[in-house]
């Protein structure tokens, strides 16, 4: 047994010293750490397909170019996630912009707020004009098919989307990452879609086939989960179709599990269901995701080197 | 301002009682009795239709029949859920049984649960068997149109489904109440649906502007979310297009608002997107669905007689 | 294994009733239902000494009876608890009242009720005067010894405060149920003690070996943690001196375990530190004590009638 | 109204361009980023005297040495901690190790490691011989004084403990950095104190009549807190008495405000009580404190040089 290391920061360390440091420390820590390492070795290991489920108000708290350097580097090469995180990644890639709050939330009541049209995501604000800006891109698409796939039609978008070197949708367009969306019409993008073209019926039943196919064929897999909630479960259940279930396994939550919810459940009790193999390298950090995230990419752009 | 009150409880107190006593309380205890009492003038008021939102895996936790009874007693209107929710609702009322694991979820480790075909959620075990019985149920359904709205099909599902008096599908269709699934295709019924059905494409987009519609005729509005996730966002992002925003708003949750995610939002928060109004009576319980459910509609069956 | 019961409530259960349906359920619904079945086998256990750790700011939410009922009843042999909730205690023994503020916590900002002198516990105000009232109280105390133990001391006080159906100190100097405040001088009694009164030095390691002596001397030990924190370790460290160790332990917390901290540890983690013993019966219930407390009471009071 | 910054990480970024990015964004990451550069300026305020609250299991958690860093480089006046916080520094101080658990808690069950004699501090082991080596420095201890206060027992035993880098009680010695520890006797240290030595009755009032003059005569205070409990409120009770409140107040958490525990009150709440100056700068970070403190003192190291 190992014995825990009092580790000392010099100014002059880098991320990947850190790391090193916090791996012989415990508690989150830890985990942290192990999490890096793993991906580490989810993105060395040639065989391993990256699944990455994204959920929670990561674009608004100033995340989108952290999601979009993961796969600019080749870090993702599945993405599931949120109508949320599309809409507000559409929102700025067209050029609008979320707002800071400040730290101490009850300054402006959320009455006040509402009357200068501020919509409020904890300690950001949305303006409500962000909303017409993308109404205005939305309703002028050309939509090739009212029965493609959700992640084609996304694919279609990054595609159509302004060039932007921060965007989610684009860079996903550009390298051919498929975007899942299980809980598509569940977001501001679908419901200004349906509101301005008629018939629209984008398939969900092809994606969540295509998903387990992904799986099926996948040598090795590994999941890192962002939040919990839809997109965790969509790719634990596609999963469960891998033959060797999940190699690797990371998740960044707050959510705890003894209620039961899917998006707080331990990746140990995955194993049970066949999602991750027994065998897998797993971390669970609670940490918000704002931190953990920006730490990770950090490490691995500088240990992948 | 008033006097908080050191409350005695009397045995032969009934629950009606306790969340009176509980009212002139704090922290969550007056939550919870405030709940109760919006819930309550909910219903009294004529003119509200009740969103129910119902996230976490409360069938395979026993909360079947409580959800069933609040259909039944008249307290839902339009249910919002998850694929989960109804694949295991659909699992009881084939015939098929959660079982209770141990309180101390170490003793059977996960690897040892999948060697024994037993899926863990938290403390209660799913058999691989009650899928194979789920499916097949579903392999033999004669699907009336492979394009029907999600809903639509959820209603075909509750009038198909044998006699049972715990089911939601089946109290739901007896009732002629919507149940809406934006994430219907994240679910086992889902995949079991599109394994043994060629060319499903269930409409999303029909059941989005159904909602709206129906939050739009809302003369008023009340708002009823367990557990946040894909059932919360739809509820709200629909609320918006309520004349006059929620009037009524109980959430119960263990997610927490810091690291901005909706599911642990306030109902505050909502106030600043026009989704509940600046004056309505609201209440967020921080508690376990599992005990604050219960004691909700035991009050509500003891209150409204 | 057994099923999962999905049980019905009826508008004329009792909460004996319902605790028994919980039981056959999961989550946190069944850990509270196992928690009142541990404390009504501890109650009649005859050779169980019953240890009580009080953290949190239940006296301002108005839980002082509960916890009075609690000891009055005879659930309670051995009490340890916060400085904080002794102080509250004193002020609404002396007549003084907590306020109840909004459940919008926001509508008064903390700057606000700072100028109105009302000082803020979440959503409940204790306003200044308050601490007058003690102040005059403590300042004519005749302490009958400054190094006596602070267990006598709080002894002395209990029998000094006026006739109150509601006080903790009062029933535990009735009943002679000793109270033990590991964390004394950490209290704003502490402070006024020390203000008016020269050369204090309450005896903390008598208290703290007499502690051990009592647990050494406990044919059996059950203990039941509300809240975590100081007396949670304290009652913690003297088991660990009783020959058997708990037998039955019950913990109400919020707090994780994922962190390290002693107040979110499960009750699992005290078998190895030979605290609790490896064939008692335990559950720890994530809930707010608000809510749990009074329950188990009621139940309590039904069942052991 | 500023705009959240979509910022992107360089592989040869450091910690302060992190942070600098970081206080652009919104969640919990621009709460650490704020934090940071509220600590800094509390060091760079000659005018301030620091306050740091420890709580949590830190120590064993591999971080003695970072607060022994946060000590050395001047970045703390006064202590707060806990019993167990100086029962591990002085054993790891003595030479014994904690041991690092598996990241998955239950491959060794808490009854096997009971029979190893090993305690579980969650994914930490403290072997029991490393009490006994305590146990052998403890009852050695010529104890000048057994009324003396309790912080000036910490002065005598940080001078008494051999050469270390990495011990708090030692830097605290030489440094003269007083050590406050209000629930002293709720400690392994204690207890081996009480049964080696006869009669001693440190005191505890002397320290928090001492705590209070600090405060009183604290042109500003800043206080960091570091997991709530005891220091936490020990600090805040007494910076009631600085003429005006802290000035700068930090807190690093995972408990949540919602049931009212002082661990988990927001640094808002803070300003009723007067115990943090309205036009304070505050940052409450919801994070794990093995993540957040390396982290900050790796900024501060850097920053202020």
């Amino acid at each position: 047994m190992k014995e825990v290391n009092q580790f000392k920061i010099e100014d002059d360390d880098d991320i990947v010293n850190l790391m090193s440091s916090l791996k012989s420390t415990g508690f989150n820590a830890k985990r942290l750490a192990i999490a890096c390492e793993i991906y580490k070795q989810m993105i060395r290991d040639k065989d391993c397909v990256k699944f990455f489920g994204l959920a929670g108000a990561l674009v608004p708290a100033g995340m989108q170019k952290i999601i979009h350097d993961f796969i600019e580097e080749g870090y993702i090469d599945i993405l599931v996630t949120t109508g949320a995180s599309l809409t507000h990644d559409i929102a700025e890639t067209l050029g609008f912009h979320h707002l800071q709050g400040n730290l101490n939330v009850t300054e402006m009541s959320d009455s006040e707020l509402h009357n200068q049209d501020l919509n409020r995501i904890y300690d950001v604000f949305l303006p409500n004009n962000v909303y017409e800006g993308i109404e205005g891109f939305v309703s002028k698409l050309e939509i090739p098919d009212p029965n493609m796939p959700v992640s084609s039609f996304l694919k279609f978008l990054g595609d159509t989307l302004p060039k932007n070197d921060n965007s989610i949708l684009k860079i996903c367009a550009e390298k051919n990452i498929p975007i899942f969306c299980p809980a598509f019409t569940d977001s501001g993008l679908a419901l200004q879609l349906g509101f301005h073209h008629q018939n629209l019926n984008f398939n969900h039943f092809i994606d969540m086939l295509k998903m387990v196919d992904l799986a099926w064929d996948a040598k090795k897999a590994g999941v890192c989960i962002v939040g919990g909630g839809v997109p965790k479960n969509f790719i634990m259940q596609s999963l469960q179709f891998c033959p060797n279930s999940a190699s690797y396994a990371i998740q960044i939550t707050m959510d705890r599990p003894e209620q039961g919810g899917l998006s707080g459940a331990t990746l140990t009790e995955a194993v049970s269901w066949g999602k991750v193999n027994e065998k897998a390298k797993y971390s669970t950090v609670i940490a918000d995701a704002t931190i953990a995230l920006p730490l990770i990419l950090w490490y691995l752009k500088k240990a992948t080197k």
